[in-house]
Protein backbone atom coordinates (compact mmCIF):
# COMPACT_ATOMS: atom_id res chain seq x y z
CA UNK A 1 0.00 0.00 0.00
CA UNK A 2 1.92 2.77 -0.70
CA UNK A 3 1.33 5.95 1.05
CA UNK A 4 1.08 9.04 -1.05
CA UNK A 5 1.79 13.05 0.16
CA UNK A 6 0.23 16.00 -1.57
CA UNK A 7 0.14 19.47 -1.22
CA UNK A 8 -3.12 21.07 -2.01
CA UNK A 9 -3.86 24.92 -2.60
CA UNK A 10 -7.35 25.81 -2.50
CA UNK A 11 -10.30 28.45 -2.40
CA UNK A 12 -12.26 27.79 0.61
CA UNK A 13 -15.17 30.26 -0.55
CA UNK A 14 -17.22 27.69 -2.07
CA UNK A 15 -16.35 24.71 0.73
CA UNK A 16 -17.63 23.88 4.14
CA UNK A 17 -14.20 23.65 5.22
CA UNK A 18 -11.90 20.54 5.28
CA UNK A 19 -13.85 18.07 6.93
CA UNK A 20 -16.65 15.83 5.79
CA UNK A 21 -19.92 16.66 6.08
CA UNK A 22 -23.40 15.29 5.07
CA UNK A 23 -24.99 18.04 3.39
CA UNK A 24 -22.42 19.98 2.47
CA UNK A 25 -19.02 20.08 -0.04
CA UNK A 26 -16.02 19.63 1.63
CA UNK A 27 -12.38 19.87 0.14
CA UNK A 28 -11.90 16.36 1.74
CA UNK A 29 -15.22 14.71 0.08
CA UNK A 30 -13.92 17.04 -3.44
CA UNK A 31 -10.37 15.40 -2.81
CA UNK A 32 -11.55 11.67 -2.17
CA UNK A 33 -14.44 11.17 -5.50
CA UNK A 34 -11.16 13.06 -7.40
CA UNK A 35 -9.03 10.00 -6.18
CA UNK A 36 -11.86 7.62 -6.74
CA UNK A 37 -12.06 8.77 -10.23
CA UNK A 38 -9.14 7.78 -11.55
CA UNK A 39 -8.14 4.94 -9.25
CA UNK A 40 -11.24 3.22 -8.53
CA UNK A 41 -10.73 3.18 -4.78
CA UNK A 42 -12.37 4.57 -1.73
CA UNK A 43 -9.91 6.26 0.21
CA UNK A 44 -10.07 8.01 3.74
CA UNK A 45 -7.37 11.40 3.04
CA UNK A 46 -6.23 12.59 6.32
CA UNK A 47 -5.00 16.95 6.11
CA UNK A 48 -2.08 18.45 8.22
CA UNK A 49 -4.46 21.14 9.57
CA UNK A 50 -8.59 20.90 9.40
CA UNK A 51 -10.10 24.38 8.08
CA UNK A 52 -13.22 25.60 8.76
CA UNK A 53 -15.63 27.06 6.32
CA UNK A 54 -14.04 29.51 3.88
CA UNK A 55 -10.28 29.54 5.11
CA UNK A 56 -8.01 29.06 2.06
CA UNK A 57 -4.54 26.82 1.75
CA UNK A 58 -1.63 27.89 -0.09
CA UNK A 59 -0.35 24.68 0.90
CA UNK A 60 -2.50 22.14 2.90
CA UNK A 61 -0.51 18.59 3.25
CA UNK A 62 -2.88 15.53 2.93
CA UNK A 63 -1.60 12.09 2.62
CA UNK A 64 -3.75 8.96 1.46
CA UNK A 65 -2.97 5.25 0.54
CA UNK A 66 -3.48 3.51 -2.47
CA UNK A 67 -3.19 -0.11 -3.41
CA UNK A 68 -1.12 0.00 -6.57
CA UNK A 69 2.20 1.68 -7.51
CA UNK A 70 1.95 4.86 -9.08
CA UNK A 71 3.84 7.66 -10.84
CA UNK A 72 3.51 10.16 -8.58
CA UNK A 73 3.55 12.72 -11.56
CA UNK A 74 0.40 10.98 -13.09
CA UNK A 75 -1.47 11.10 -9.46
CA UNK A 76 -0.84 14.88 -9.53
CA UNK A 77 -2.37 15.25 -13.08
CA UNK A 78 -4.62 12.89 -12.61
CA UNK A 79 -6.24 14.14 -9.73
CA UNK A 80 -6.20 17.85 -11.17
CA UNK A 81 -8.03 16.83 -14.09
CA UNK A 82 -10.93 15.07 -11.83
CA UNK A 83 -10.98 17.68 -8.97
CA UNK A 84 -12.35 20.38 -11.60
CA UNK A 85 -14.38 22.33 -11.25
CA UNK A 86 -13.57 22.85 -7.81
CA UNK A 87 -11.42 25.57 -7.01
CA UNK A 88 -9.03 22.70 -5.30
CA UNK A 89 -5.40 22.39 -7.48
CA UNK A 90 -2.56 19.38 -6.57
CA UNK A 91 0.64 21.26 -6.54
CA UNK A 92 3.32 18.67 -5.25
CA UNK A 93 2.88 14.99 -5.10
CA UNK A 94 5.54 12.39 -3.76
CA UNK A 95 5.64 9.16 -2.42
CA UNK A 96 5.89 8.85 1.55
CA UNK A 97 7.43 6.69 4.15
CA UNK A 98 4.68 4.52 5.57
CA UNK A 99 5.42 6.04 9.10
CA UNK A 100 4.21 9.76 7.44
CA UNK A 101 0.98 10.98 8.50
CA UNK A 102 -0.10 14.68 7.17
CA UNK A 103 -1.42 15.36 11.22
CA UNK A 104 0.75 13.62 13.38
CA UNK A 105 3.86 13.90 11.65
CA UNK A 106 3.92 17.62 11.29
CA UNK A 107 6.47 19.34 13.44
CA UNK A 108 5.00 23.17 12.03
CA UNK A 109 2.36 24.78 10.59
CA UNK A 110 2.26 28.17 9.27
CA UNK A 111 -0.31 30.05 8.87
CA UNK A 112 -1.33 33.61 7.12
CA UNK A 113 -3.87 36.24 7.95
CA UNK A 114 -4.91 39.00 5.42
CA UNK A 115 -6.63 42.11 6.24
CA UNK A 116 -7.36 44.14 3.39
CA UNK A 117 -7.09 48.20 5.29
CA UNK A 118 -8.71 51.20 3.33
CA UNK A 119 -12.17 52.86 3.45
CA UNK A 120 -12.81 50.99 -0.23
CA UNK A 121 -14.42 47.61 0.43
CA UNK A 122 -12.47 44.78 -1.35
CA UNK A 123 -13.26 44.20 -4.85
CA UNK A 124 -10.87 41.50 -6.54
CA UNK A 125 -9.84 39.97 -3.08
CA UNK A 126 -13.58 39.76 -1.54
CA UNK A 127 -13.19 36.24 -0.92
CA UNK A 128 -9.64 36.66 0.20
CA UNK A 129 -8.99 39.15 2.79
CA UNK A 130 -10.84 40.69 5.90
CA UNK A 131 -11.96 44.52 5.21
CA UNK A 132 -11.12 46.85 7.63
CA UNK A 133 -11.86 50.40 7.29
CA UNK A 134 -10.54 51.92 10.03
CA UNK A 135 -6.41 52.39 9.84
CA UNK A 136 -4.63 50.42 11.45
CA UNK A 137 -1.09 50.15 13.59
CA UNK A 138 0.35 47.55 12.08
CA UNK A 139 3.85 48.58 14.61
CA UNK A 140 1.96 48.52 17.70
CA UNK A 141 -0.04 44.97 16.17
CA UNK A 142 3.51 43.82 15.83
CA UNK A 143 4.51 45.14 19.37
CA UNK A 144 1.36 43.04 20.55
CA UNK A 145 2.25 39.83 18.94
CA UNK A 146 5.60 39.36 20.28
CA UNK A 147 4.00 39.86 23.57
CA UNK A 148 2.28 35.81 23.49
CA UNK A 149 5.73 34.38 21.81
CA UNK A 150 5.83 30.88 23.37
CA UNK A 151 4.08 28.17 25.22
CA UNK A 152 1.40 29.77 27.04
CA UNK A 153 -2.36 28.33 28.40
CA UNK A 154 -4.19 29.63 25.18
CA UNK A 155 -7.78 29.43 26.38
CA UNK A 156 -8.49 32.84 25.47
CA UNK A 157 -7.57 32.28 22.15
CA UNK A 158 -9.83 29.13 21.64
CA UNK A 159 -13.40 28.48 20.72
CA UNK A 160 -15.63 27.20 23.04
CA UNK A 161 -16.11 24.25 20.77
CA UNK A 162 -11.98 23.21 20.39
CA UNK A 163 -11.65 19.40 20.90
CA UNK A 164 -7.86 19.35 21.81
CA UNK A 165 -7.46 18.03 25.37
CA UNK A 166 -4.96 20.98 26.61
CA UNK A 167 -5.03 24.73 26.04
CA UNK A 168 -1.02 24.84 26.14
CA UNK A 169 0.80 25.16 23.35
CA UNK A 170 3.77 27.35 22.04
CA UNK A 171 4.08 29.66 19.56
CA UNK A 172 7.00 30.09 17.63
CA UNK A 173 6.50 33.26 15.50
CA UNK A 174 3.47 35.68 15.64
CA UNK A 175 4.12 38.84 13.15
CA UNK A 176 3.07 41.49 11.36
CA UNK A 177 4.20 43.82 8.69
CA UNK A 178 2.04 46.28 6.64
CA UNK A 179 2.28 46.08 2.57
CA UNK A 180 0.56 49.06 1.45
CA UNK A 181 -3.17 48.47 1.98
CA UNK A 182 -2.79 45.52 3.81
CA UNK A 183 -1.58 44.33 6.85
CA UNK A 184 -0.47 40.38 6.94
CA UNK A 185 0.13 38.68 10.17
CA UNK A 186 1.59 35.06 9.76
CA UNK A 187 2.04 32.23 12.60
CA UNK A 188 3.73 29.06 13.31
CA UNK A 189 3.40 26.65 15.67
CA UNK A 190 3.83 23.17 16.45
CA UNK A 191 -0.08 23.18 16.31
CA UNK A 192 -2.71 25.55 16.67
CA UNK A 193 -5.92 25.38 18.91
CA UNK A 194 -9.41 25.49 16.94
CA UNK A 195 -10.31 29.27 16.09
CA UNK A 196 -6.69 30.29 17.41
CA UNK A 197 -5.45 32.44 14.61
CA UNK A 198 -8.66 33.92 14.31
CA UNK A 199 -9.10 34.70 17.66
CA UNK A 200 -5.32 36.20 18.37
CA UNK A 201 -6.22 38.55 15.02
CA UNK A 202 -9.50 39.53 16.24
CA UNK A 203 -7.96 40.76 18.98
CA UNK A 204 -5.18 42.30 17.57
CA UNK A 205 -7.12 44.63 15.27
CA UNK A 206 -8.52 46.26 18.75
CA UNK A 207 -4.65 46.84 19.72
CA UNK A 208 -3.95 48.32 15.75
CA UNK A 209 -7.19 50.67 16.40
CA UNK A 210 -5.71 51.79 19.78
CA UNK A 211 -8.45 50.48 21.74
CA UNK A 212 -6.04 47.94 23.40
CA UNK A 213 -2.66 48.43 24.52
CA UNK A 214 -0.09 45.73 23.62
CA UNK A 215 -0.25 44.78 27.15
CA UNK A 216 -3.86 44.68 27.01
CA UNK A 217 -3.58 42.04 24.73
CA UNK A 218 -1.14 40.27 26.83
CA UNK A 219 -3.45 40.30 29.82
CA UNK A 220 -6.61 39.06 27.92
CA UNK A 221 -4.01 36.03 27.42
CA UNK A 222 -3.18 35.24 31.22
CA UNK A 223 -6.69 35.45 31.99
CA UNK A 224 -7.05 32.32 30.64
CA UNK A 225 -10.77 33.36 29.42
CA UNK A 226 -12.82 33.24 26.38
CA UNK A 227 -14.86 35.85 26.96
CA UNK A 228 -11.80 38.18 27.03
CA UNK A 229 -11.15 37.75 23.06
CA UNK A 230 -12.10 39.91 20.81
CA UNK A 231 -14.59 39.58 17.98
CA UNK A 232 -13.03 36.60 15.84
CA UNK A 233 -11.80 37.71 12.39
CA UNK A 234 -13.67 35.78 9.87
CA UNK A 235 -12.29 33.27 7.60
CA UNK A 236 -12.07 35.19 4.44
CA UNK A 237 -8.65 36.29 5.17
CA UNK A 238 -7.05 33.38 6.49
CA UNK A 239 -4.56 30.78 4.69
CA UNK A 240 -2.90 27.47 5.48
CA UNK A 241 0.33 28.09 4.06
CA UNK A 242 2.22 24.78 4.62
CA UNK A 243 3.15 22.58 6.78
CA UNK A 244 7.02 21.25 8.10
CA UNK A 245 8.11 17.54 8.74
CA UNK B 1 -22.51 71.24 -12.74
CA UNK B 2 -19.39 69.53 -10.84
CA UNK B 3 -17.22 67.05 -12.57
CA UNK B 4 -16.43 64.21 -9.99
CA UNK B 5 -13.17 61.84 -11.07
CA UNK B 6 -13.15 58.50 -9.11
CA UNK B 7 -10.51 55.03 -9.36
CA UNK B 8 -12.45 52.02 -9.43
CA UNK B 9 -10.95 48.35 -8.73
CA UNK B 10 -13.14 45.67 -10.05
CA UNK B 11 -13.82 42.14 -10.65
CA UNK B 12 -13.71 41.82 -13.98
CA UNK B 13 -15.39 37.96 -13.63
CA UNK B 14 -19.17 38.44 -13.52
CA UNK B 15 -19.04 41.45 -15.93
CA UNK B 16 -20.01 41.67 -19.99
CA UNK B 17 -16.83 44.32 -19.75
CA UNK B 18 -17.02 47.98 -19.10
CA UNK B 19 -19.19 48.87 -21.62
CA UNK B 20 -23.22 48.70 -20.90
CA UNK B 21 -24.80 46.22 -22.73
CA UNK B 22 -29.07 45.49 -23.37
CA UNK B 23 -29.25 42.27 -22.03
CA UNK B 24 -25.69 41.38 -19.20
CA UNK B 25 -24.26 43.61 -16.32
CA UNK B 26 -21.79 45.48 -17.22
CA UNK B 27 -19.05 47.59 -14.75
CA UNK B 28 -21.07 51.28 -16.37
CA UNK B 29 -24.62 50.18 -15.21
CA UNK B 30 -23.48 48.78 -11.82
CA UNK B 31 -22.13 51.66 -11.17
CA UNK B 32 -24.38 54.53 -13.33
CA UNK B 33 -27.63 52.15 -10.72
CA UNK B 34 -25.46 53.04 -7.67
CA UNK B 35 -25.03 56.99 -8.77
CA UNK B 36 -28.92 56.98 -9.30
CA UNK B 37 -29.16 55.28 -6.26
CA UNK B 38 -28.04 57.81 -4.08
CA UNK B 39 -28.08 61.01 -6.14
CA UNK B 40 -31.63 60.36 -8.31
CA UNK B 41 -29.71 61.36 -11.32
CA UNK B 42 -29.13 59.60 -14.17
CA UNK B 43 -25.57 60.19 -15.42
CA UNK B 44 -23.47 58.76 -18.06
CA UNK B 45 -20.27 57.77 -17.33
CA UNK B 46 -16.75 57.78 -19.40
CA UNK B 47 -14.25 55.52 -18.00
CA UNK B 48 -10.54 55.85 -19.20
CA UNK B 49 -10.26 52.62 -20.87
CA UNK B 50 -13.04 49.77 -22.28
CA UNK B 51 -12.53 47.25 -20.48
CA UNK B 52 -13.51 43.39 -22.01
CA UNK B 53 -15.70 41.02 -20.25
CA UNK B 54 -13.45 39.34 -17.74
CA UNK B 55 -11.16 41.68 -17.47
CA UNK B 56 -10.47 43.47 -14.26
CA UNK B 57 -9.14 46.72 -12.67
CA UNK B 58 -7.21 48.10 -10.33
CA UNK B 59 -7.54 51.68 -11.16
CA UNK B 60 -9.65 52.33 -13.78
CA UNK B 61 -10.37 56.38 -13.51
CA UNK B 62 -14.22 57.42 -14.96
CA UNK B 63 -16.01 60.70 -14.79
CA UNK B 64 -19.45 62.15 -14.65
CA UNK B 65 -21.41 64.89 -13.24
CA UNK B 66 -23.41 66.06 -10.75
CA UNK B 67 -26.34 68.69 -10.89
CA UNK B 68 -25.33 69.69 -7.34
CA UNK B 69 -22.14 70.05 -5.07
CA UNK B 70 -21.38 67.24 -2.87
CA UNK B 71 -17.85 66.06 -0.82
CA UNK B 72 -16.05 63.44 -2.41
CA UNK B 73 -15.72 61.74 0.35
CA UNK B 74 -19.28 61.15 0.95
CA UNK B 75 -19.76 60.22 -2.58
CA UNK B 76 -17.28 57.33 -2.81
CA UNK B 77 -18.77 56.37 0.65
CA UNK B 78 -22.38 56.54 -1.10
CA UNK B 79 -21.18 54.51 -4.15
CA UNK B 80 -19.74 51.99 -2.36
CA UNK B 81 -22.46 51.12 -0.42
CA UNK B 82 -24.96 51.58 -3.55
CA UNK B 83 -22.09 48.75 -5.69
CA UNK B 84 -22.89 46.22 -3.32
CA UNK B 85 -22.97 42.97 -4.46
CA UNK B 86 -21.08 44.01 -7.25
CA UNK B 87 -17.36 43.34 -6.91
CA UNK B 88 -16.66 47.06 -7.59
CA UNK B 89 -15.19 49.56 -5.06
CA UNK B 90 -14.51 53.69 -5.37
CA UNK B 91 -10.82 53.82 -4.27
CA UNK B 92 -10.67 57.64 -4.52
CA UNK B 93 -13.00 60.23 -5.54
CA UNK B 94 -12.58 64.08 -6.28
CA UNK B 95 -13.96 66.75 -7.80
CA UNK B 96 -12.07 67.40 -11.47
CA UNK B 97 -12.11 70.73 -13.96
CA UNK B 98 -14.78 70.48 -16.23
CA UNK B 99 -12.67 70.29 -19.02
CA UNK B 100 -11.32 66.69 -17.63
CA UNK B 101 -12.67 63.58 -19.57
CA UNK B 102 -11.34 60.62 -18.33
CA UNK B 103 -10.94 59.13 -21.92
CA UNK B 104 -9.31 61.75 -23.62
CA UNK B 105 -7.36 63.66 -21.32
CA UNK B 106 -5.52 60.37 -20.33
CA UNK B 107 -1.64 61.07 -20.91
CA UNK B 108 -0.56 56.78 -20.08
CA UNK B 109 -2.54 53.79 -19.42
CA UNK B 110 -0.64 51.03 -17.80
CA UNK B 111 -1.75 47.60 -18.10
CA UNK B 112 -0.80 44.51 -16.59
CA UNK B 113 -1.20 40.93 -17.57
CA UNK B 114 -0.47 37.72 -14.75
CA UNK B 115 0.12 33.98 -16.43
CA UNK B 116 0.27 31.64 -13.53
CA UNK B 117 3.12 29.33 -14.86
CA UNK B 118 2.90 26.10 -13.17
CA UNK B 119 1.73 22.58 -13.89
CA UNK B 120 -0.96 22.85 -11.40
CA UNK B 121 -4.18 24.62 -12.64
CA UNK B 122 -5.50 27.85 -9.88
CA UNK B 123 -7.16 27.18 -7.63
CA UNK B 124 -7.24 30.65 -5.53
CA UNK B 125 -6.27 32.66 -8.51
CA UNK B 126 -8.35 30.70 -11.25
CA UNK B 127 -10.43 34.05 -12.19
CA UNK B 128 -7.32 36.32 -12.06
CA UNK B 129 -4.64 34.90 -14.20
CA UNK B 130 -4.19 32.66 -17.43
CA UNK B 131 -3.03 29.23 -16.27
CA UNK B 132 0.10 28.08 -18.81
CA UNK B 133 1.36 24.98 -17.37
CA UNK B 134 4.38 24.68 -20.02
CA UNK B 135 7.57 26.42 -18.54
CA UNK B 136 8.25 30.07 -19.95
CA UNK B 137 11.30 31.74 -20.22
CA UNK B 138 10.50 35.24 -18.89
CA UNK B 139 14.37 36.64 -19.79
CA UNK B 140 13.32 35.58 -23.37
CA UNK B 141 9.99 37.06 -23.04
CA UNK B 142 11.01 40.55 -21.95
CA UNK B 143 14.62 40.59 -24.77
CA UNK B 144 11.63 39.87 -27.40
CA UNK B 145 9.08 42.49 -25.84
CA UNK B 146 11.94 44.85 -25.78
CA UNK B 147 11.88 44.55 -29.81
CA UNK B 148 8.52 46.08 -30.45
CA UNK B 149 8.69 49.27 -28.33
CA UNK B 150 8.39 52.92 -30.09
CA UNK B 151 5.88 54.08 -32.59
CA UNK B 152 4.97 50.93 -35.13
CA UNK B 153 1.85 49.88 -36.72
CA UNK B 154 0.21 47.70 -34.92
CA UNK B 155 -2.07 45.58 -37.16
CA UNK B 156 -0.63 42.17 -35.97
CA UNK B 157 -1.47 42.94 -32.49
CA UNK B 158 -5.36 44.23 -33.30
CA UNK B 159 -8.85 42.94 -32.97
CA UNK B 160 -10.47 42.58 -36.56
CA UNK B 161 -12.96 44.80 -34.82
CA UNK B 162 -10.81 47.39 -33.46
CA UNK B 163 -12.92 50.42 -34.50
CA UNK B 164 -9.72 53.11 -34.05
CA UNK B 165 -9.54 55.01 -37.23
CA UNK B 166 -5.49 54.34 -36.89
CA UNK B 167 -3.18 51.15 -36.35
CA UNK B 168 -0.76 53.63 -35.30
CA UNK B 169 0.70 53.33 -31.40
CA UNK B 170 3.27 54.00 -29.29
CA UNK B 171 4.68 51.57 -26.47
CA UNK B 172 6.11 52.99 -24.23
CA UNK B 173 7.22 50.49 -22.07
CA UNK B 174 6.61 46.76 -22.00
CA UNK B 175 8.15 44.48 -19.82
CA UNK B 176 8.50 40.60 -18.52
CA UNK B 177 9.56 39.09 -15.26
CA UNK B 178 9.23 35.98 -13.50
CA UNK B 179 7.66 35.89 -9.43
CA UNK B 180 8.01 32.83 -8.12
CA UNK B 181 5.77 30.75 -10.12
CA UNK B 182 3.93 34.16 -11.70
CA UNK B 183 5.07 35.65 -14.86
CA UNK B 184 3.82 39.07 -14.72
CA UNK B 185 4.44 41.71 -18.50
CA UNK B 186 3.55 45.05 -18.39
CA UNK B 187 2.75 48.06 -20.76
CA UNK B 188 1.84 51.24 -21.00
CA UNK B 189 1.17 53.50 -24.13
CA UNK B 190 -0.72 56.76 -24.28
CA UNK B 191 -3.37 54.54 -25.70
CA UNK B 192 -3.83 50.69 -26.88
CA UNK B 193 -5.87 49.18 -29.82
CA UNK B 194 -8.80 46.88 -28.71
CA UNK B 195 -7.15 43.22 -27.85
CA UNK B 196 -3.25 44.81 -28.49
CA UNK B 197 -2.53 43.96 -25.00
CA UNK B 198 -4.05 39.97 -24.73
CA UNK B 199 -2.53 39.89 -28.79
CA UNK B 200 0.73 40.71 -27.92
CA UNK B 201 0.51 38.56 -24.50
CA UNK B 202 -0.63 35.43 -26.29
CA UNK B 203 2.26 35.94 -28.97
CA UNK B 204 4.96 36.67 -26.30
CA UNK B 205 3.83 33.30 -24.81
CA UNK B 206 5.21 31.38 -28.11
CA UNK B 207 8.36 33.47 -27.39
CA UNK B 208 8.65 32.09 -23.52
CA UNK B 209 8.12 28.16 -24.78
CA UNK B 210 10.59 28.38 -27.52
CA UNK B 211 8.21 28.19 -30.02
CA UNK B 212 9.30 31.93 -31.64
CA UNK B 213 12.71 33.76 -31.41
CA UNK B 214 12.48 37.31 -30.28
CA UNK B 215 12.90 38.26 -34.30
CA UNK B 216 9.99 36.37 -34.69
CA UNK B 217 8.16 38.54 -32.38
CA UNK B 218 9.38 41.32 -34.28
CA UNK B 219 8.84 40.27 -37.63
CA UNK B 220 5.29 39.29 -36.61
CA UNK B 221 4.55 43.25 -35.50
CA UNK B 222 6.41 44.36 -38.84
CA UNK B 223 4.15 41.82 -41.15
CA UNK B 224 1.59 43.99 -39.63
CA UNK B 225 -0.86 40.97 -40.42
CA UNK B 226 -3.50 40.09 -37.94
CA UNK B 227 -2.92 36.39 -39.21
CA UNK B 228 0.74 36.45 -37.69
CA UNK B 229 -0.60 37.03 -33.98
CA UNK B 230 -0.33 34.18 -31.74
CA UNK B 231 -3.62 33.00 -30.13
CA UNK B 232 -4.86 35.44 -28.00
CA UNK B 233 -4.06 35.63 -24.14
CA UNK B 234 -7.45 35.10 -22.27
CA UNK B 235 -9.27 38.00 -20.51
CA UNK B 236 -8.66 36.54 -17.16
CA UNK B 237 -5.28 37.29 -16.79
CA UNK B 238 -5.61 40.99 -18.00
CA UNK B 239 -5.69 44.22 -15.00
CA UNK B 240 -6.23 47.86 -15.98
CA UNK B 241 -3.82 49.06 -13.57
CA UNK B 242 -4.09 52.63 -14.22
CA UNK B 243 -4.38 55.98 -16.16
CA UNK B 244 -2.10 59.17 -15.75
CA UNK B 245 -3.14 62.69 -16.47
Amino acid sequence: MPRYKITLEYDGTPFCGWQRQADRMSVQQALEEAIFRFSGEMVTTQASGRTDAGVHALGQVVHFDLSTDRDPFRVREALNYHLRPHPAAVIECEIAPDTFEARFSALARHYEYRILNRRAPAALERHQVWHVPMPLDADRMHEAAQKILGRHDFTTFRSSECQANSPIRTLDHFAVRRELDHVVVTASARSFLHHQVRSMVGSLKLVGEGKWTPADFRAALDAADRSRCGAMAPSTGLYFVRADY
